[in-house]
């Protein structure tokens, strides 16, 4: 018997200066969604070209970020619903992936 | 004729505190998995809702950390299974991808 | 209707001494592909089992990197192909995903 849980993967696009504090706020406080991390990364570019990148020692530096977390495919859906105000267009990807029971034999 | 090989990918959310080491220490010498990364988050929060974040300047922080890694299905499979005592249950997600041949045309 | 793209994500593992640059530029100027995020790992070993890591503080460090990116399935294809001479075999995953879309019902 298979108890392994289906779940979707979220990885939401952002930089320091496009409205994390909002997000990680709906996430938390209202859709309450499992599992959410938030990684800086030490460079990027998007649609535009513009690089980001840490190597200049800018504390004004506006770096890429990714705001990734998982939950079951229902939960992540209506979620999502609430999220095209956050979000640029094309900065949010899903997949399918699962919770294994790491106790099956 | 695609020489693509299938791989199972595998994200494991814990903290600082969480037993990093001993994690590691299986899957460095006792599975040998291929492609272990780690990486540090800069904020996140599990089922519970208390945020991690590194806003807060504490030396003592137990930041989010993801160890990453991925091989055969078989491989990963086998690996999970040790696993179930060194990861909470629901912090480990699965999926599958592939490791593309570069060279076929 | 549905209007989510298909995408196909793609990550490729490297070290900071392993031609980032090069493979940037190319992801940047020839490639052009969207969304490029390059994420510096605190820890991290290979097949070689040879460990990475940032504890031992030494500036001349060679941590693991990870270079993200995702675009549509023929682009991404495209895009592999000149990755051969740039990435390790066996260094580069990738699965696919999708962009909803956030504005349906």
């Amino acid at each position: 018997m298979s108890a392994a849980q289906p779940v979707t993967m979220v990885r939401i696009y952002l930089t320091e200066k496009q409205g994390l504090k909002q997000l990680m706020a709906y996430l938390h406080d209202e859709s309450k969604v499992r599992g959410v991390t938030v990684f800086r990364a030490i460079s990027g570019f998007g649609k535009s070209g513009v690089m980001h990148s840490s190597r200049v020692l800018d504390t004004a530096l506006d770096l890429p970020l990714v705001v990734e977390f998982f939950d079951q495919p229902d939960k992540v859906r209506e979620t999502l619903q609430a999220l095209s105000s956050l979000v640029e267009p094309g900065h949010l990807v899903t997949w399918s992936a699962e919770i294994p029971d790491l106790h099956a034999s």
